[in-house]
């Protein structure tokens, strides 16, 4: 293991050059980067999805969005979201459990970034390897799902300590499975005492407002700084 | 993304000796060793803390069984499994995202194989990585969750094309989650005809006879052929 790990450190000091020209090229065009990690099903796609309803029907926060998808096979996301009105761009890793910055360096040659104001990368599910790895976004957002239980954040510190944001999904199974939101709070706090946490219900759209009021607040912060 | 994957093969060749290693060692004393996968909170310890309740129980399946188990930080699911009266050696990968076999060779150091039938192998809570690697078991155990969604076998193929057996758990949450069983199935049976496909519910041990009546039966063959 101690092999894997340190060559993963040279692979992402490399990574890191990528990152930095990323970073560059969306802060110069003031698109905000959202780098969404979290497992299997624990809704991410769900959440853009749902995202894309809600700026649809209007209301106070409005800003346009695009996705970059990745998973290791399959179209299956980009195209829910295609059906959903939302443009994303598709990536495949065939095997890599994680996405890299120069993977995303190259996908947004084929991406439209006139009048964006919001890019999400979808990484893979994976709550492990994906944190480890910079893209180049503005910051990291954990999701974590109800049923996948309450010990999630310290079995997997790297996410949840480094996320600007923590959204609880699913959080209409609570009546049907042990949950010990106490013990979760508690930790990720302990881990990251800054971090926002947000309970979200992605079937009655609960507290997707809260979500959306987030990435306007950072969309807006970012257009401060860079002007 | 082309260099880990690379490197990733290299380390996985030399990783191949210890494996052979750690399955000639288990023939040798007639253990069956499972290697247990799926995302995280899929179920894999409940799985575990189930099935020694259902043996402590009596019935007609009967088998002694240890746990190593792997986590990236924490000692919670060894001493979960402790309190069920499992004796599990906890390794914690500290940032790994999988087991590999040269840590179960070394495990198998400090675990007592007196008079043990099964060894069960819980990998770290992840869909890709630990599908990668043979850790010198007898085969692996794909572990999926309903309220993780239908479509994870196609976006996930390494694991589940593998797989002797594929648990379908939480299926208690049916009701109340949109979970698409016919795509699910037929996802599994393009991939990997052979798979047992088991359905399961951990809170009322709904299913958990055929899963102790296969890894009796496993046990079983492995103990002709080592005759």
């Amino acid at each position: 293991m101690g092999t894997v790990v340190t060559i993963r450190q040279a692979v992402m000091a490399e990574d890191e050059k990528y990152a930095a020209r990323v970073r560059e090229m969306l802060t110069k065009r003031k698109i905000l980067a959202v780098n969404i990690i979290g497992s299997p099903g624990c809704g991410k796609t769900t959440l853009l999805e749902r995202t894309a309803a809600c700026l649809g029907r209007g209301g106070s926060k409005k800003f346009s969005f695009r996705v970059i998808e990745g998973d290791i096979e399959t179209a299956r996301d980009a195209e829910r979201l295609a059906a959903a009105g939302v443009e994303a761009l598709q990536i495949n890793t065939k095997g890599a459990c994680h996405l890299e910055a120069h993977v995303i360096e190259n996908a947004l040659k084929s991406l439209d970034c006139n009048g964006l104001d919001v890019l999400f990368i979808e990484n893979v599910g994976n709550l492990v390897c994906p944190a480890e790895f910079d893209l180049g976004e503005d910051f990291k957002v954990a999701v974590s799902s109800v049923p996948e239980g309450a010990d999630k954040p310290l079995k997997y510190p790297m996410l949840f300590s480094q996320a600007a944001a923590v959204l609880l999904t699913k959080v209409d199974l609570l009546p049907y499975v042990r949950f010990d939101k106490d013990l979760f709070l508690r930790d990720i706090r302990a881990l990251n005492p800054k971090a926002l946490i947000m309970e979200l219900d992605l079937i009655s759209d609960a507290g997707l407002e809260s979500w959306l009021a987030f990435i306007a607040g950072r969309l807006e912060e970012k257009h401060h700084v860079a002007q």
